[in-house]
Parts: structure tokens; sequence; C-alpha cells
């Protein structure tokens, strides 16, 4: 059988020569890209303007319609000593960022060391009672090479706050002096320290970017080692494939303001991350995780994200495995592009999966 | 607060020029790119050639390697005799199409009349017992103007025999003759009459793109009419919004080689429909509809979809009223790009429908 919209516009195109249908002309860029569209092979897309869509809140627009960030096309640092000066100006900035951000919430961080692996425990001033005995573990994004220290804390912040939850915030080990598995082992070992003394069906695990293949990864791992596993997962987001694959990496390809390609900054942080090892490594490259028994999930990503089809694929595999999944794609965003509180799109992104936790853990 | 994500790819930025990170040079391409986005505005995109996905199915790569319909770049015809010229040439395709498909898939199809409207009677072979108290009503998809006749059970045929339900598919009134309201009428004519014979919570409307709008639109229209409502509905790829209004119809215009872009077939359907209406009435676009106490819907889509942002806006509405949602995406898929039943991605689609339909309709 053929595709049955085909079939009707290819009716429509025979009948349309014949015919002489409209008055309207196309435009050049109709006409070519119409010419380079004729015989079947890759789509060839014209260059085009996207203006910044109507149908979202005025901070979202503030964030489409900014510029590129530079480091994007560019790959990150290498050497320890280029990281720690970049890690230096992060933390100035970082420091001034982040202190009004818990304010605002009404959120309290502090250091912590757990099973050896450094940590902050994030705790909103005004803890539900029905979140008493839960504990959410968030693992940051940043390319698996960036966003540690205190920056480590800003989405961790946020869902504490927004949501009403303690979290514990991992601040993993990275490249280039700890590449893969340090951040998985900081993780797992996190994990099975906590599920000794928190209940884990009282306990979910999140994180954005790769945030959001890191706390897929754990749980693939625990899951593999017998562990205890958490009741409810949320990847926004994620890095789930580390190698170029995945249509979003070429449609959104400089339509996301974020990340705007694979092949710099990202690119880049995959080798660091990997140093040597096979890409599609489920522990690397979750989508490639086998997810039966994988807990309830919830994934987020916006229409303009890179990740687009990192996210919607890692969803379509949980449902194949039987696995709760919930999807939920925000309009014109690009990759992470969920600002601070004021920001009604990244409020709702973290009251939904607050209530996704409210509904699935246990108390 | 600024975005964490930017933040640390500012800074990165910061960094990147004293340091002298990389070794590659970026192409012609990726710095022009970069110096057309340099500053704040609407997101300038290059041209580029997108590679057919390989994480999708062979039956999946063939659709998205076909060329662009021609028709879709052209406005649909306005006369009563152009379209009867067309519908001629359509209904021979047809013919020769359904019989095959109805035969692979072992369902009959006869026509009927109900609330004096016309419609097909679609039923499987075999009806699971389960389903014997059970009816699923279709509105065909064909941007309100064509898709009609015989054409229109291709879809009903795809549900009853992948599903196992008894399928009523609604041969509406169309344009030129019959614009909005006829063919809602004609729906919710006939959504009224089976509401007196089967039991509401038994049955489901289902329909893609125009008929994904038409359901929506049934749905809130039986709503406002203070009639029984369906326990459920799915509306795939659903044009939820008439106007160019949702960042995909930029996005992945010209990206979607089903539909292409609005600026053709679809606007000239679109005013053909409305007839001099007001594109923002919710019962022409439902996406702005109150969608307070609908019935649990599940919605589909692509990623190169140009309906991408005519999805993810009603499913986000739907969740904003407390509706339950789910809503399935799939790689690099275009519009309504769900072909026969050979095609896993097809199969999985009217599966998790079924699935969906299953929960939710009572027995």
């Amino acid at each position: 059988m053929r595709n049955w919209f085909l079939l009707i516009c290819c009716c429509a195109a025979l009948a349309a020569a014949p015919l002489a249908w409209g008055k309207s002309k196309p435009s050049a860029d109709t006409q070519s890209a119409a010419a380079a569209n004729a015989t079947p092979g890759p789509r060839r897309v014209p260059s085009r303007v996207l203006p910044v869509p109507g149908d979202v809140s005025k901070q979202l627009q503030a964030l489409i319609r900014a510029p590129y960030p530079p480091g994007a096309l560019s790959p990150p640092p290498k050497t320890s000593e280029e990281w720690g000066a970049l890690d230096k100006r992060m933390d100035t900035e970082w420091s001034k960022t982040l202190a009004a951000l818990r304010k605002s919430l009404g959120v309290s961080v502090e250091p912590t060391t757990i099973a050896g692996v450094k940590a902050w425990l994030v705790t909103p001033n005004n803890l539900p009672a029905g979140n008493r005995n839960r504990m959410l573990i968030h693992v940051h994004g940043g390319g698996y090479v960036s966003g540690g220290g205190e920056a480590a804390t800003s989405e961790a912040i946020m869902m504490a706050g927004i949501g009403g939850y303690r979290v514990i915030s991992i601040d993993y080990r990275m490249p280039p002096a700890f590449p893969f598995p340090a951040a998985l082992d900081d993780a797992v070992m996190v994990w099975e320290a906590l599920s000794q003394t928190v209940k884990p069906q009282n306990m979910a695990i999140f994180g954005s970017s790769a945030g959001g293949g890191l706390a897929l990864a754990t749980v693939l791992r625990a899951k593999d080692q017998g562990l205890p596993l958490p009741a409810a997962v949320s990847a926004a987001t994620p890095w789930s494939d580390l190698n170029k694959v995945g249509d979003s990496y070429y449609a959104n390809e400089y339509v996301d303001n974020m990340l705007v390609t694979w092949d710099g900054w990202l690119s880049g942080a995959a080798q660091l991350y990997a140093n040597g090892r096979d890409l599609k490594n489920p522990y690397l490259s979750p989508v490639y995780g086998d997810f039966r028994n994988f807990p309830p999930t919830i994934l987020t990503v916006g229409t303009r994200d890179l990740f687009l089809s990192n996210t919607v694929r890692v969803h379509r595999n949980l449902r194949r495995a039987g696995v709760l999944a919930d999807l939920n794609v925000y309009e014109g965003m690009s990759h992470a592009q969920f600002a601070g509180p004021e920001m009604p799109e990244a409020r709702e992104i973290f009251e939904d999966i607050a209530r996704f936790f409210d509904t699935h853990l246990g108390r």
C-alpha cells in the first residue's frame, strides 16, 4: 500500500498541469526547493529565516531570539590547564547567579560527601509533609566535561524550589582527569549508598542533557548490577546517542541556538568523555540500552532541540520495552532552554516532572 | 537568572579566544551560520542536505527519500469542475489500492448512511470478543478538501485490521459545495446518532491531519452542546491551527516531504474550507479550544512533520487543562507518513492507538 496522503498529493499533482490551478506565483526559493527535491534522495533544504514564534512566553521568545553561544562551534579544551582557566571564570559567573536563584526559590544548599563522592544537598525551606521521606538524585548537564562544582546545583535548586523535594546533586568527576566511566561510577556509588538509607521506591533520578543521559545510564547499570531501582526517572533532552546518529542532529542543526551543531563542542566533549571507548556502549549512549523493567520515565524536549531525536528515540524504546513513559515537547524551544522560575515554560516543566514523581514515588 | 547552559557556553566562549582550543577548521557554512546568528533576532539557517536517517525502518527510509509531491506547492482547485476531474483520477487510484489493503488486513467495508450522512462501516473479519460492544468513529484527512469517498476508508481499514475494532468512517461533505461548518455538522450528527445506539463510553473518535483537527473539533462541539463525550480521542498530526502559527510551519518547511509548506496547497485548502470565517475559531483551529473535561487523548507526530507544532501545542493545552494526554513522536517522519501495515512504524502507531483505546474504553 502506498501512503494515502502521498497518493492524494500525487493525484493533485496529476491534476495540476492541465487545470492550471493557482494564480499565485511560487517564489524563487519555493521553485528551487521543489526542483532540488524532484527526485528521490537526501532532502535538500534551502536557506531560511525562522521568525521568533509568537505562541510562546516572552521569556522564551527572548531565549529563542538570542545569538548562538560562540563556544558551541569550537571543540572544548583538552588539557587540565585550559579547563582550570575555564572553570575559574565559570565559578565567578555562577556564584553571582546561584545566590539569587536560591533566594528567589527559598532553597538552601550545602556541600556533602556520599560514598566518597562530592555532592550538594539541596533543601527547600518549606518541605511539604508528603515529601519528608522522599529524595531526588540529580546529575548535572554540561556535556560530561563542564557544569560541575557549584554550577551543578542550578537545576537542582529549580527542582527543589518548584517541586518541593530534597535533592542530592552529584558533583561527579569529569575529563580530562577523569573520563568515562568515572562519572557513571560516581553516580552509581551515590545511588547505592543512598538506597541503603532512603527507601529506593521513595527516590527518583533526574537530569538534563548529559545529565539526562547519565541518569538513564545510571539506572541501566543499577539494573545490570542487580541494585534496587528508583521509582521514577526524568531525562530532559538526554544526550542518549553520543555519535551523530539521530535525524535532529541534521534537521535541527543551526536551528537550535544552544547546541547549534554536533560538529564542534559536542563531538569534542563526546571524545573527551568516552576516552577511546565505543560510543555505542549503552553506558555512554543509553539509547542502545535494554529498557525492560526500567522505572516510569518522563522525557522533556523542545521542537528546535538538536537532541529531539535523542529524546524521542529513547521514548520509543521505553514504550517498546513496556515501560510507562511520558513525553512533553515544547514549542520553539532549543536545547535545555528552560531558564529561571520566571519563565512560564520552565516552571511548567519542573512542575510536570514534580507531579510525575509525586505519582510514582512512595511516601 | 540566565539559562545555565547558555552560561556554560558563554563562559566556554570567553575562554575560547585566549586558549585557542581547536585544531579543526570550521567550514564555510559553519562560519557563515555563526556570523548570521551573532546578534539577537530571527534564526538564519543555511541551506543544508539532510541525509536519510539510518535509525528507522527501510520502509520509512523509502518514504523519507521520496521527492516532494508536486501538488503540495500549488493551491488546490477551487471550482466544482476542477474538483470533479481530480476526484475521478483519485477514485481510480484508490480502488486499486484499497482492495489489496482490505485483503491483507482481513477487513470488509460497506457503505452506510447515519443521520443522513454518508459513511462506511469497516469491520474486521475477526472481531475480538472484548471489542464486540465497542465502536470507533473515523474522520479522514486530506485538508478538509480531499480524501473523501472510498479514499476515506484507508486509515479506517488500518485501524480495524491492526486494532481489531469496528469503525464508522464518516464521508463528510466538503468544499467547494459544502464549506465549514458542513464537515463538523456531519461529524457531530453522526456522533449524536451513534451515541444513542452504542454506549458513548465504549466509543472513541480518531483521525489524522485534517481528520485529527476535525476529531478534536467534533469533541469540542459535542462538549459545548452538552452531548455525551467519547471515552478517548486519537488525533495524529492534527491540523490544529489553520493559520501559519506554530514554529514547525517554519522550522520544518521544505524538511517535511509530504506537506512541504503552508504557502501552497495547505493555505488554499484552509481558505476553501473556512469560507471567510476567522481561522482562529476553535471549531476550525481546535488548538484554541477549551480542553477542560476533554476525554483522554493520544497524539502522534513525526520529528520532520510540518504539523509538529500543531501537535505539541494541543498536547500542552490538554495537559494544562488537566486532561490525560499521550504524545508519541516518530524519528524522521514527515506528515502522516504512516503507510501500509508492512511498515513497522505504521503498525506500531496503530497498535499504540488501539492499546490506548483499549485502556480507556468500556466494554
